[in-house]
């Protein structure tokens, strides 16, 4: 059974990681016959927002805790996986991705990211072991690559402010249509914008079928 | 466009909405071409639990504000929506429709049901539009039609204590397949047990596709 890291970021679109795209990437793994260990960083989130209105609460969270909704519990702190324990990773997106993973939501081309959530893509990446990310997640991946000198070329939708930023990553970013993903095969990562361009949960969903199929041909 | 309902309460299996159930709902829905329109009652969480260890954490939360991280900001006021507003009407599971929406959880058998999701579920039940409730949420079915004089018929998954308190509420339960829905046809309730019995997000998705088609076949 291919196992499949589901790094998450929270819950929730604003503050944490996307719902729908994270349950979507459960749904197709599942599907697929394929093992989730999901597993988050147990740090605060960034901030608390209120999805009603889009502005910050006060509240703190841990990201760690908050994540383990999605995964009805069944999840792990991030620090304590390894790149051996894996057949591949992916990382739904969510602004949490931008927020709690990274800085890239504040920083920009500046971004710097969580030391375990560095650790483990770097091991993936050392292990030639596939890595998928959708939504805004690809920025941390192309942060992660900068600091590992490795030129990366990821989706990240259509806004050209983000798209810059993500070039100031030291990456190259490819354009993508929403039901389709984009690889960059020397090394081993798979990128779909999702709701960075879906308009609904049906056109996220096929996006996130199609990068997870290849992510488990890519992990054989 | 049918307009369906969709009643989250909260954002989590152990004090709120069943992540996983509410998003499947909203996919199936989104695929068959129905429009979602997701709605939560405006009050405070019954408590709030920490999804890792299982234990009441102490914080306050709002039922509206967390589900809306399901909705994507995109919610209502479970008090501004009327029947006339809807062709059908949609209960996801999670402990939060038998702590939030009703008592259920606590009191079983003497549940009494939040006055709003009680009247709107009579508005429905009055002009003859179809519900569909799964996992736990039947049971706060079960609960508005004895206060409503109903006898209603409902499936809650296999559980001996549960399936008697939810007989207790005046209420006949129906056995029922992991992958199949039950329906009283009398009332238009279409219930399917998806977590109560699933042991992957994999079988709830089947009954829960399978509920929501059987609903848009009833709303017509």
């Amino acid at each position: 059974m291919t196992k499949v890291g589901v790094v998450l970021s929270g819950c929730g679109v604003y503050d944490g990681a996307e719902i729908h795209e994270a349950v979507l990437t459960l749904l197709a793994l599942d599907r697929a016959g394929a093992q989730a260990l999901c597993m988050a960083p147990d740090v605060p989130q960034r901030h608390v927002v209120d999805h009603r209105t889009g502005k910050p609460t006060g509240e703190t969270r841990n990201v760690l805790t908050e994540s383990a909704r999605i995964a009805r519990g069944d999840i792990r702190d991030l620090a304590e996986v390894h790149a051996k324990d894996l057949d591949a990773l992916i990382f739904p997106g969510g602004f949490g991705a931008a927020k709690n993973l990274c800085d890239f939501a504040e920083k920009g081309s500046d971004a710097t990211v969580n030391p375990e959530v560095s650790r483990l893509v770097r091991e993936m990446l050392a292990a030639k072991k596939p890595i998928a990310a959708v939504c805004i997640a690809p920025a941390m991946l192309a942060a992660v690559c900068r600091d590992a000198g490795i030129h990366a070329k990821v989706t990240i939708g259509d806004d050209p402010g983000t798209a810059k930023n993500v070039e100031g990553l030291g990456a190259t970013h490819l354009a993508c249509l929403v039901d389709e993903f984009r690889v960059d095969e020397e090394h081993r990562l798979i990128t779909s914008p999702a709701y960075m361009k879906a308009g609904s949960i049906r056109e996220a969903a096929v996006g996130i079928e199609r990068t997870v199929a290849e992510l488990l041909r890519m992990a054989g």
